[in-house]
């Protein structure tokens, strides 16, 4: 927690101008609902508009299209984005060093940075390099040989198995694991014969993960997650998949192996996407949607198989219109056939 | 387990009527088919009623619509649930109080209610608050600030992340996570801010969660599941959301941020609901069917886009036909021009 | 590790013919890129078969119809099952046995058998039995009565539930949960009654199952995984199912109730198959299908509800045409009333 802030000074923050009295001071966030006097809150849906006048909050963030109603505020480009930035000023909590507690199970060939902390049940095997800054919580799994960069955070529960290595500011949350055999198996007769999955995972900086995801590891090289991407709650990334940068992948989605995504892909709640398919830079798919093939950079699919969305939405509002239609295409086929009768005498 | 009842006091706590010989002693239950002597059974589909002659049961539960054939039976309104009550009364097992073992790590800032059992490798923070009667079962973690009601059970790899709140009579599956960071971030040209989530969950009295299960904090206020409502396995819940008492959400079903369910609400397997539409009491959504707007109180909605089920199942078996439609109306097209060039002279 | 071995041991192992030099030696393995000298490639896609040429590898495993370019090859009926069996030889660890490690919290009532290895954190309850040559990871629980045959391999975080059996050579990735309780309550008016689930779960030799996975407990009987069968992340299979013999189930399938899979069914990731569904042997439902039938033996099926993957396949394609379809069937029919109107007077 941070002390009170003038208004002007959480504008410099935000590369905001004050409207209003810039040494007002804030000393925390609302909503604007429930902020109360102190508090600064923020507009990013015009629908709401109207609340800037009511709200109790002593200043609004704002667009510079919003009508302030007389009140004090910052006017920035991204209202969302500097809520975000005043969340993360007024709540972060400071780094706590509790150092290797009692109850946590370190073998002794492993190395753990600076001003790290090891919680109770957490096990951390032989051979695994931790960086400085390190929060392992408790009942976490570190299988050996497993590489830790600086700032990193583990939640309880998470397991990352034999020589997977996690990059910078990585913070993975409960239950998830990294690291899991691949699920390949080659077909003997009726029988599954086993094929080993000896590659690792690689997770680079900056790369936040949700509870109870799973990271295959490669057959034979790399599993990678690229730098920035944010990943969701209960994802499956299957083995030899190559994720690109920045991208967003939202909770249930499930990622074939040797997938490749480029930069800054959006995918949707519960897409799935099928083996060896390449998605391009900035592609978006809408939420249960299903891959078959190549997306281009750019495109907006949904749908199973996906197509693009617009064109989507519009067949799907056909789609309840289908008995009626076959009827329609019936009938009419029966009136043609009685023109087609009468007819026949004419052109006889 | 409990020793025998006679079939007039396993009556009574039904609230049913005994048919045959009252004092008869009841010692188990089994199905229709694999009940044996001094076992009860149950029959519940009515396409199963010529077994109520063979079966080795000693005792039937029957609807009043049913054929006794001449066996020992308890008639009552809803056999189902009265074998679900005397299952729970032959085979609740007594509430057994270890303390905290030898192997669990406790901090003693934590303040334990009476009866209790924590098993090794359970976690628990400082801060925490558990009322009585209450498992801990092994790996499980509680952090800072957690408060449990009375009655509570966390199977084993359970995570309560911080300061989240479970009311009385909760039970939790193994390697659910409660309180996970919602998936929140603003976008900063091509990268992703972080949003700060520093909501909590709130779980109400006599709720169940399955088996790694996901519900996130909220990003501000509360992510609120609602009394006696029943979660199953591999379900996600985002930030914010409001659950209503007495719903249903079975296994892998996905629900966006801020989405408002009302009461006794169903939702099918792999069902995905979009971001803050909201739910009408008593509604049911087919499995793996996608919400993406307000559904009216009881409805029966179907597909993705979900609409009316009757409707849905209409258009889903029309759509097998697709391609013999398209063709069909390719050739009325054709006919229908040879139709009108041969009318052309006439009208000419 | 193995150390090296000739191409002709290799070919001997794989039942498969030299061409080239049968003493050539061999020390690893590495794909048609990236392998370097020494090491050993496969060609299972004919797509590549120009990179036989050109790969580094010293050696290349082929199907008879393939070109060798002069290359020292071990030709195979299926290089896939061969480069398979070569990771194998070349990769497999001797088993390690560490012994109940300090950490391990194991009740004096359970029986471990011969050159066990059980990890710090793990939790080992009374009544517990449990055969040779098995580890448990880190963070394992094992519940009161649990039986494991020879071999198995729990990874960290895995839950085996009350009484739950387990075969020789099972393997279990991290967080999995077996016997979590079926999703059974039946209606009481508004609120839901919990149906005990006193029943377990039975895992037969040689299945594998993957991370973060959900196999409930029988509410009565038994929920069985069949002998060889493979299951991989995130997949939910509730109570009272059967699955079959040397089924494959893909990431985040989700199998209801009381289903029955014949042997070697293949289900694609996030398949949902309603409750009580009997699928046949050989049956293979493509991804994100709903199946709501009986599947017959060998039916190939996709799409929600289930129909032929064909007919499916043919009626997608015609799906992005519905608008204009529509359009066409009402000009169609406006036409139609225009020639029908020209014709009164003809007939008239």
């Amino acid at each position: 927690m941070t002390a009170g802030k003038t208004l002007q000074e959480l504008a410099d923050h935000l590369g905001g101008q004050v409207t209003g009295d810039p040494s007002l001071c804030i000393t925390g966030l609302g909503t604007l609902d429930n902020a109360s006097e102190g508090q600064i809150t923020f507009l990013a849906n015009p629908r709401y508009a109207a609340k800037v006048e009511t709200t109790r909050a002593s200043a609004v963030v704002l667009p510079p299209t919003a009508d302030t109603f007389g009140r004090n505020a910052i006017v920035v480009a991204n209202p969302y984005l500097a809520f975000a930035k005043l969340l993360m000023l007024f709540t972060r909590q400071p780094h706590l060093a509790r150092g290797i507690m009692a109850g946590a199970n370190v073998d002794k060939g492993a190395v753990i940075g600076q001003q790290a902390t090891v919680y109770p049940g957490a096990y951390i095997a032989e051979g695994v390099r931790i960086g400085d800054r390190v929060t392992i919580h408790p009942n976490v799994t570190l299988y050996a040989g497993v590489v830790l960069g600086d700032d990193v955070t583990l939640h309880a529960g998470v397991s990352v198995r034999e020589g997977c290595r996690l990059g910078n500011r990585v913070t993975i949350h409960n239950g998830t694991v990294i690291g899991s055999d691949g699920f390949g198996y080659a077909p003997d007769g009726t029988a599954w014969f086993k094929i080993p999955q000896i590659g690792i995972v690689i997770i680079e900086d900056d790369v936040e993960i949700g509870a109870n995801t799973t990271v295959d590891r490669a057959a034979l090289e790399v599993t990678r997650i690229g730098r920035g991407t944010k990943i969701d709650n209960l994802v499956q990334i299957a083995h030899n998949c190559t994720i690109g940068e920045d991208c967003m992948v939202v909770a249930q989605a499930g990622i074939a192996g040797s997938v490749t995504l480029g930069r800054h892909v959006v995918l949707g709640g519960q897409v799935a996407i099928v083996d060896h398919v390449v998605i391009g830079d900035n592609a978006m798919i809408s939420g249960q949607s299903g891959v078959f093939n190549t997306v281009a950079a750019g495109a907006v699919l949904s749908g199973t198989p996906a197509i693009q969305h617009q064109s989507r939405l519009k067949s799907a509002a056909v789609f309840p219109h289908l008995p009626e239609m076959r009827k329609t295409l019936a009938k009419l086929g029966g009136r043609l056939s009685k023109v087609e009768e009468r007819l026949e005498p004419i052109s006889a």
